[in-house]
């Protein structure tokens, strides 16, 4: 029976992905006591390709860098989905770290993270507002234009 | 009553701002279990201006730097107080992230920083001692000279 | 009687480095709970010298930034050592944050922060498989090619 989350994705339209392996020897996420650290995750689509490759302020628009954030989001959910099994163990949304790869002076990562951040609200409710720290960066594994990490406290 | 944290901040001068409100679609600090994630926090002063914007080893100055950092270490200690009420409930700082804008090869970010850490370590004293980790990015939100996030044991 | 962990760090031939102090006003770690959050750790070999400087993508190749990784992550270690005393304490290496000294573009830095990674696998068995984010940085302070920090359970 779908829970509460899986009905929200739904409605939303959204299909998760078969989560992406791994690009090296690590593992897609790590369990301790009640905190699931999920490892960042490359703005991939459903097809395996990147919603975006480059930098913003220097080619990559903000809407397509949005996007590419939200792509980050749906595969972070891929992740918790893998771990957890029923979404609703998702207990709240405790932080996300967006990495957006940026030209010097480019000043609109906040911008470019809600892609992010409005889809995990979107998904989890109250439980998906969570803080947040958005830098940009000089350079992101395959020239992907974001990258996300999270933490998820789960029950 | 003030607490033994307030008295340090009215001796070192310090008037906690009202905490800026995140700048897109998330929230300033989440708690989980005695743990407090507190948002990456930009260089605002009082007033909610910018005390340095741009990057180190390119025009802003490492003295500069510094004081953007100290502001984003008050800003960050505001947002506990909003959080907690009570400073004193603060039983570590545990971690904090530094963020300086770099140009290419800038390799003074831990003089930088030091502006943060040092403000901790004078308000809270011995709990004010930190793990800390300082790298250079190619961009900060609104451009600004320096961000710095915070996790924080909470009682 | 050396642990589990140190018989292997000798089978590698790893000697652990006398633990770097920190190169500014905070401390090298902060246990709260479980939790051990070590600082950035900087790729100095065991004689106190920068393996790598620089940039990959910009001189520095990425076998050589494999090195650099490879040394934080034994600075780690020395860390947890001098935290724990018994390495067999470690009971997961939760998250690993790979910092890579970068020029725009460079998207190998997966690639380097195996370094890391495989050291950590080859040193903590499964207790060593890790969440990871890796991102490319525009600078990293003495100009390092490598900073790697870490987040990890402890009994």
């Amino acid at each position: 029976m779908p829970g509460v989350v899986d009905k929200k994705l739904a409605e939303l339209g959204i299909v998760l992905p078969t989560p992406a392996a791994p690009v090296a020897n690590y593992v897609p996420f790590v369990r301790s006591g009640n905190l699931l650290i999920v490892s960042g995750q490359l703005c991939f689509d459903a097809d395996g390709k990147l919603v975006a490759k480059g930098q913003l302020g220097a080619g990559v628009s903000i809407d397509d860098g949005a996007k590419a954030a939200r792509a980050c989001a749906v595969n972070l959910i891929a992740h918790l989905k893998s771990a957890l099994g029923d979404l609703d163990k998702v207990t709240r949304v405790v932080r996300l770290g967006g990495f957006i790869n940026s030209a010097p002076g480019f000043g609109d990562g906040p911008k470019v993270m809600n892609g992010a951040s409005d889809l995990m609200v979107a998904v989890f409710g109250d439980k998906g507002r969570h803080a947040r720290t958005t830098i940009g960066v000089s350079a992101l594994p395959l020239d992907a234009a974001v990258e996300v990490e999270g933490a998820f406290e789960v029950s």
